[in-house]
């Protein structure tokens, strides 16, 4: 939205749906705070931590072949058709590649989506590894008010790799899917008069019903997370926003507080809410590739670090039926390659990414506004994109 | 709202209004942003600029007599009768005194209610002693869609100073009052079904009906900021939000990022939006104390703080009836003492302050929740309690 006012046929505006359409979507991916209620994920008060650059000229003209594909393409190229709104690329620590299109600027957040979600996976891998959350426990010795829905009989570790036995469609095309529920539920608008159903995120969890058994599948259901959520929230005292600033973002050294949406009651979308800016990204990725340590200190213990890369069973995940990720599994919300560089990511729809590859000591976070929200539609020209570069980098 | 989730007794929802109302405000006032839709004041990527702390033991128990009092108080007790949320002060810019209640904490944004209107109206300096805003220019020239509102025929010094002719009532007890109107056009939320009324804050605007002759008397009209607010991003090409990020923020060394409030088509709320640090804010003090001089920059030049300094006149000023505040008079959007010290203000309803008193080399930044909006309110026992903290520091 420029001008003041926009002109009438570029307004973009919360209630009537739009802000999620492509095209107005590239402009509302780094604006979400102007069109809902937010809460802050402080960085603190002190300096930034510095990030080294150091530009490595030859980037754009690395090349790949897309998966299926049989022709060349440039990074270059495939940050056009993958809808790029940003990308650094950093190789041991130093910021080797930076750029921006669309919306997004270095000053300035942009949406995670379910990037969110390996946040949250992290800081209860951290709750773990400190012994202060107990991953076989059940969720109801947690949560009781989930002790009647499916979550209730389920394990924290269930929960953190998605192996829960639940009923939660994510198939935005029917309109009967629980994720309009779910939806309907956290948006912090007013309920028209005649709703009737669950008024915040907490509510709709507890409507939640079983479907198969617990711990025999991975299943991507965001559900999942917002049930983790609401496990540290209560383990911790603290909501989810305010354990992300005090665990991870005052202690990165990151250069901008990053922030949550949350429902009318306060609750930070677990989810899928986080939106924070690019460089804060990669510098939490340069932490996990670190063992955890990172400007100064153990952020993240490195056991928990070992085990999101040592990742989950690559049996159960293939159930889920992912073409493009064969031979990979989802462990504390992050989804593990298993590839010869042991390269692990984040990822959320519409194209964000957090790739670290260990092996190569790369790490590359992008910001993206694909108009097709899976990822299966941007797997083709990113996987083996990130591949590429981490082997150029490794090879220089 | 403390808890996951808080108890229902304890909930607070922007929908139903009750986060306006006492004691809810005393959390609202620093979590707006949770409640509606904001939009970013960004400080940069820097480090901050640093604030040295000397603090003054003696400070507590400076006592004072309430304007219209007969026996003492001390600055101790003023803050209690006061509902203060947080409150700093510096002379010759350390922190002598630094205070925390309520909700509010360093770390954490505070509702600055009309202080915001000082912001804009130093803005609007900046750009006159620039040469980049005519003040005797006529407001249509600037925004032709005011042409057939009040403010058209208005100069942009008689926004800067209120002394605009408008039918604009602030008075919150009568259903009737504009101030209503104004306030459901700008609020996010979307409109009842039967709702006929203006859409945004500029679409109010141009409701606004002429009463009495411009430029003949002082008349506190909100709507008159958004109106000058309206004029700054159509001369600058840039929201008040941004020209705050790039004018002040980022030059300040602000420590926080601050916000503003937005309507339903992204124009921030000029005439109250803006939320915001204590510290910032008495960065900001100190910085027009300093003849716009600050963190090694000139902030404001040096012709705009003389021109806030010297006021205007008081016999427009005195027709508008301010029974604890007679000698003062209002310069862009400063209320200005002409007192011995020359002391100058920024002022916001509920308390919120920001007390410049150039003799003393002292400033004060005041958060507040008070249960009564108006300041006469509280005037009695804080306007000589800031003048006796000044006068204890300046004789040390």
């Amino acid at each position: 939205m420029v001008g003041s006012p926009p002109p009438p046929e570029r307004m973009i505006r919360f209630d009537d749906g739009s802000y999620f359409r492509f095209p107005q979507m590239r402009w509302s991916v780094a604006h979400f705070r102007e069109l809902m209620p937010t809460t802050n994920v402080s960085r603190g008060l002190g300096s930034p931590g510095k990030l080294d650059i150091a530009l490595q000229a030859g980037i754009d003209q690395v090349s790949f072949v897309p998966l299926g594909g049989d022709s060349k393409m440039t990074w270059r190229d495939s940050l056009l058709v993958n809808y790029t709104d940003g990308i650094v690329v950093l190789h041991k620590g130093h910021i080797v590649y930076e750029r921006y299109f669309g919306s997004l600027k270095p000053e300035g957040q942009h949406a995670a989506m379910s990037v969110t979600k390996t946040f949250v996976g992290t800081l209860a891998a951290m709750m773990v590894a400190e012994g202060t959350l107990d991953p076989e426990r059940k969720v109801v010795d947690y949560v009781p008010e989930l002790g009647k829905a499916a979550f209730g009989s389920a394990t924290v570790r269930q929960l953190m790799d998605m192996t829960t036995g639940i009923r939660f469609s994510e198939n935005y095309a029917d309109p009967n899917a629980e994720v309009w529920a779910h939806a309907a539920a956290g948006n912090p608008l007013p309920k028209p008069k005649d709703y009737t159903g669950p008024r915040s995120y907490y509510e709709f969890l507890q409507t939640v019903q079983p479907e198969g058994k617990h711990g025999e599948a991975f299943h991507y259901r965001t559900a999942n997370t917002d049930a983790l959520g609401w496990v540290l929230a209560r383990v911790s005292g603290k909501p989810v926003a305010q354990l992300l600033s005090e665990r991870i973002w005052k202690k990165l050294g990151a250069e901008q507080d990053a922030y949550m949406t949350v429902d009318s009651t306060g609750t930070p979308f677990a989810g899928g809410g986080l939106n924070l800016g690019l460089r804060d990204l990669a510098r939490f990725g340069e932490m996990i590739r670190n063992q955890g340590q990172y400007n100064g200190q153990q952020v993240v213990p490195k056991a928990a670090v070992a085990d999101i890369r040592k990742g989950a069973s690559k049996k159960d995940f293939a159930k889920a039926g992912y073409t493009s990720l064969t031979g990979w599994s989802y462990r504390d919300m992050w989804w593990v390659t298993h590839n010869e560089h042991g390269a692990f990511m984040a990822r959320g729809v519409h194209g964000q990414a957090l790739y670290v590859d260990p092996t190569a000591e790369v790490v590359i976070a992008r910001f993206a506004s694909h108009p097709v929200a899976a990822n299966a539609a941007n797997d083709a020209t990113s996987l083996p994109a990130y591949d590429a570069v981490a082997r150029y980098l490794m090879s220089r």
